[in-house]
């Protein structure tokens, strides 16, 4: 069998960690039942943690604009694109419960295109997962066709950089070989 | 939402069928519970539906060699790299079953090389992929590279013989859009 | 000097055959004058044998819908996007005997863009090669495309199936290094 | 000619910004004696613009392990692979600066293994391109390969990270059609 | 049916044509038997026409090193993954004259891999193919490669630049769509 | 640090040249104020010398249809394709110096696409980076679309045979590991 550990690297216990980060910690444990993962393995160093999940919380839990199942559509789509396993399957989860479709996250990890979606939702991920694949061949006529959908400026760049900052979420998680908790797998599988 | 027909092309009814396809596909209801689509869609054709289920019946029912769940867990690897939505939801189905691992569809579905496997295991899947994705290189180093894990002759032979099956499978299932049915979505997922 | 022998795999005697293999090799021996390799190659699985025959017999024998040169430059084409020397060679002597054209074949085989072909048939060879390389992409307007070009329903089946069919093909030439017989380079090229 | 502005998406002028942002801005300027064009895109939005260079500041102004040279170097590498041009020039100029070395930021951008490296930032830029590129293939024996060159886990996670956020970066400048300021091209040219 | 026209571009008559290359194409037309359409094609542009030709005498009509038969391998193997109709189809003709072996063009032009080579005509032609497409990561250590099979460094000059050259043949010839003679098909195919 | 030699293979003396290439060579050195180092690296074969700098003086000296700030743009845009340090450094200084745009060398280097170019020369760009790296799709749309934006057959030839002309240069340099003299990195940066 291979590793079972959750990091490639060092993982800090709880008490050894600032307060700020503890309390946020304890917070979505509070919230989730668990500590996912994703928590835990980045502590290890406490100001990319700070940036990080306040580059998360600014992009991931706005109210306006893009719906928070769609935010989570283009996160698990473009993480399936850079193979990214935590991601993936934590997002997963939270496609299934923000679109109370309990087969889309599936959809969506193994082909989009084979996904029940709306057209505009089609084109807002056919983008999604160019960015995140060839960002160097993105030109005005890509963001052109995002505004024939529909999509506002304020969407477009939240498309965009949901995408980004899931480039670097992935790679980290590639990076340290981010194990996702067992609990994400079924999570909202039952409608 | 997007067409939620399991096929681009005409589905026949069960009553329309060869008696011996109508009661192969009668006989899977039985045990599985419902008519998987795979058998529904490619009935269009009978003789292509009967030369496609003795090929796979020949593949992934046999009791020697590779294992059950190794069997299917190469299905799950290369139709991922081959984005097949049916196969990698079917099969990944018969994976958790046969591997009693609930988890391992899921790993093996996004990045096989985030999954927990033995190194034998991880070298399978490594020519799988290879074969499923750009053959044309493979030399006989890469053969070798499998005896050195223990695999003899016939299990090599399997082991592509497989992937080469599901090239073909993974190919059909894009060209008719074929839908998994719902219920292989959550199919082994409750250990 | 390399390897000449026509398989990876041990290659079973005419004699060790069950008796419907070794008559459908006869009969063929008949036909051909000899005994194209893939019979013995696989033959070492007889009833992957039988299976991969009724396949191909469905397939590529019918009297309907495209031509049988038209199969077999859908064979060719996509082939040559595996690398498979086997089908390429095999299956370009059919080309040329079937269209008439002795050059056709090594046109498809080095590009299919540079051979002289109508624009229905350039549009039925750029799907097969598209569905042979990254299946994951086809969407409805692929089809549509066809469509476009005059092809039905069943026409379109056929082409999607034959590459199918190539793509498992394909794989076992490669994994097995199946050698073409040296009977084929030359076959159908005096006009 | 082409569009000379310097994003996609509005831009905001500095009286109408949060005053911390401003503070930054200006703060910037009077080091640098202009603001770099990243610091006026991204204040479209306030709160990702404080993520990002709490994120930046982080991986980039840490005096241990890397070296300032190093980490700009692995910038330029991978903002390469993403045809990213803010960022290859932007930091092209850091890489002259801090390496002292007047032609390496063009030799990084066409093409890092033909610059003047040691074994170990050649090993260096290996992984960070891989990283950059194909997350998904990394495994233990890529980490290994560092090890072996003498980078111990705080250095090869620093390396890790800087691509992983470089690749968010890349993104938003190729979303935002990000310009460099003039001054960088050629900051740095005369040593 | 598609364009049979030799070149997209205006195609010079003899009697149009400077002296120095009507001679040259009159001495081959006596020598081969036909006038092969790349002097044709390429006379479009008399100083191109003269560089061209001058190049290419000075790396194929070699005694030294590499034999007649490598260096026509060498075109067919780099011109195949550039799919160049033109050269895969002239200089295949030509190993199956140099090398006497009236197979080895078409193994070639499909997978090399699968072709009866010695060791050091496979190192040969991998160093060749990896040049051909994807040469900014050629390194040290594929020289190195190279030495140990036993080549000097006069013939991996030979071998580099042939691939260059062809480089440039293989890209002309998809420029103007030229077409090959159909002569060449079946020269040297009767041993 | 790395090899500061200028070629992988033996550089001839200048006195050891023959007389008309050595005079090739001071004559440039005369003009530019040094000998760029791909004359001294391509002496070491005198024939193959005289070819490649007659082909270079008939595609990027001429007068007529392309200017000769858009022949250094093919070549740049195309050489970053190959990731060839020497083209892209060596062929950047002449962009600047005929563009008398100081910027925009090291715009195409990166990324043509976020150059401020007009559409005209966006299409040639699109045109001759399609033919650097894929040329065997090159079909009759792609010559169609160079007609619609106003190129005519002797342009549409120039842009494809400058291309073509790299692609062999770029091997040259990659296999010989060519090293651009200092000097081209800061030619004609200072407006």
């Amino acid at each position: 069998m291979g590793d079972q550990s959750i990091s490639r690297f060092p993982v800090p216990e709880l008490d050894d960690l600032p307060e700020d980060i503890r309390d946020r910690i304890l917070a979505v444990q509070e919230k989730t039942g668990f500590v996912p993962n994703v928590f835990l393995v980045l502590a290890h160093r406490p100001d990319e943690f700070r940036a990080f999940f306040a580059y998360y919380d600014s992009l991931m839990l706005k109210d306006t604009g893009l719906s928070k199942a769609e935010r989570e559509m283009i996160v698990v789509a473009t993480s399936a694109c850079n193979q990214c396993l935590y991601c993936v399957v934590a997002h997963g989860a939270l496609v299934r419960i923000y679109s109370k479709q309990p087969l889309l996250a599936d959809q969506l990890a193994v082909n989009y295109r084979r996904a029940p979606l709306s057209d505009r939702q089609r084109a807002m991920l056919d983008f999604a997962t160019l960015l995140a694949t060839d960002s160097g061949v993105i030109a005005d006529n890509d963001i052109e066709a995002l505004r024939e959908k529909g999509f506002d400026d304020e969407s477009i760049w939240d498309i965009g950089a949901i995408t980004a900052f899931f480039a670097l979420s992935n790679r980290m998680a590639n990076l340290t070989a981010m194990r996702p908790n067992d609990e994400f797998f079924n999570m909202g599988r039952i409608a």
